[in-house]
């Protein structure tokens, strides 16, 4: 069995591995990934996003509760180096995360930031279609959510939650800019504070300021205290509620189009990365020598490589 | 005359222009770029990062004037939505960052975040080329510094100022994970506040467990109160210093081939990037069809594509 095959038999540290060559650019991983192709499609992707502190990690673990009681099975991607599920959380966050790892309906993988150059958005695109292939009903994106890079990975969900605490003062100015056009739910957690009020009135201005036609989906606001599992049931709700509109909506080509238009390119542009590393790969500390000592122009050096390695067919 | 010819006379409308064709990622622009290298290579970069509220704006500001009185012409690209200079600032801000476009030693520049999967990194990287070329320099790059593509941007700068503020709470978290490896200078800005010491006792603690060699530069603190001009004066002397070091670490070999590296790569990208676009713009919306519609494989697609467009030479 290959690789491809024994991750769709169920096989755990199959998959594990493709996510690792996928994360490392090898080019071989792109033939599995071809081979799971036909087998995805049916996961539902819902990014969670915002800034670190806010408890993202929490609504996660509980919605995770939430949606293992409906007998679904969920799939974790964490690309935020402060995720406690990974990265660098204070011990009882880590530890309350790990009750997931001995549930077999539950997969928790982090996204290392080794890429460059977008390469962190494209892999995690990749990971998204293992985890649908090995069938993970529902999967969830957690980011961190500010630079364009996580822009374009939340992206790919579904719906994207945005998550938000009261008191956040300026902070909210960096959500507003790139954030705030791709989110479909608002969480506003740790509501026990002080200025949620204020905080929903913010965010109805924004809302207002946008005009939302009578078929368009109309962000909403969730008042959730995750610690204590206070208003998970009903973002649950409102993300099912907007899966509906996504299905309704699904069906217009226009969406079924922008869906296969971004992904199409996503995968050319992984495609060529891992090609040009492999055409260069073994000349590269020849040609930095060409650079740094000789001074040579860099342009001229990768138009002549490029120039007889690429000829449009057309 | 070309565009390169003119941007090299001080022709400024000539110099937006191209850096609107690099943001639009025009196969053309390349052309320019190539003829202006051999013109760069002059200008000290800065990297301002932080989270957004810190006052990354009112540091610039301050700085530029402090270049300015030194006769010095400053290029500043900002790569940051919320920076008054040109996103969603309040009112008082931009005004005040306007003094500046009066004075034809400093040239402003914001970088949409047009560009997709890593591009806004390699748009910025060639944007610093043109105003290199242009004669500024000092070019400074603001960004909000959290994500994966805003790291990669930084990392074309010879300084890194990294802004905090007391008071941050979880915030510094999110930092710690990926800017703070790329500091080489910290400046606590809004130093009236309470929580300073604290927040340097972070800082200090976080650096003590790099252990740094007695050859490697080890970051510097330096308190600023940046609305009322206090400590701008020290945080100059010291982005200086860190330029002492570089000069002196750039004679060696790792350093240049480093960078070398880094640029060859970046370059080879975005010309294959240029080069996927015209190949597949024609096509793209006839594959989209074949993907939503006839739900054919887009891994196929893509290498039969590329399969005949992209030969290895060697």
């Amino acid at each position: 069995m290959d690789i491809a095959e024994r991750i769709l038999s169920g096989d755990i540290r199959a998959a594990a591995r493709l996510i690792r060559d996928i994360e490392d650019e090898i080019p071989e991983s792109i033939e599995e990934i071809k081979k799971l192709y036909p087998f995805t499609g049916k996961a539902y992707i819902i990014g969670i996003t915002g800034p670190a502190g806010t408890g993202k990690s929490t609504i996660i673990d509980r919605l995770t509760y939430h949606f293992r009681k409906e007998g679904k099975r969920v799939g974790i991607i964490t690309v935020d180096p402060t995720s406690p599920f990974t990265g660098g959380a204070i011990l009882g966050d880590r530890i309350r995360m790990q009750s997931h790892s001995t549930d077999e309906g539950v997969f928790i993988r982090s996204m290392a930031t080794r890429g460059q150059m977008g390469g962190l958005a494209r892999s995690t695109i990749d990971v998204v279609k293992v985890l649908d292939a090995m069938g993970y009903e529902i999967i969830i994106i957690e980011t961190v959510g500010i630079g364009q890079d996580e822009v374009d990975i939340i992206r790919v969900a579904h719906t994207c939650v945005l998550v938000v605490i009261p008191g956040m003062g300026d902070d909210i100015q960096a959500i507003k800019a790139g954030v705030i056009e791709i989110a479909d739910i608002f969480a506003i957690n740790k509501c026990d504070r002080n200025g949620v009020e204020q905080l929903v009135n913010e965010i109805e201005t924004l809302l207002e300021m946008k005009k939302y036609g009578k078929d368009q989906w109309r962000p909403v606001i969730v008042r959730t205290q995750a610690n204590i599992g206070k208003g998970i049931d009903e973002l649950a709700m409102q993300i099912y509620k907007h899966r509906d509109y996504i299905f309704h909506w699904q069906k217009s080509e226009q969406y079924k189009k922008e869906r296969a238009r971004m992904e199409f390119l996503n995968i050319i542009e992984g495609m060529i990365r891992r090609k040009v590393k492999s055409l260069i790969n073994k000349k590269l500390d020849e040609i930095v020598i060409e650079i740094s000592e000789r001074g040579n122009n860099p342009y001229i050096i990768a138009e002549g490589i490029l120039g007889k390695a690429i000829s449009a067919k057309d």
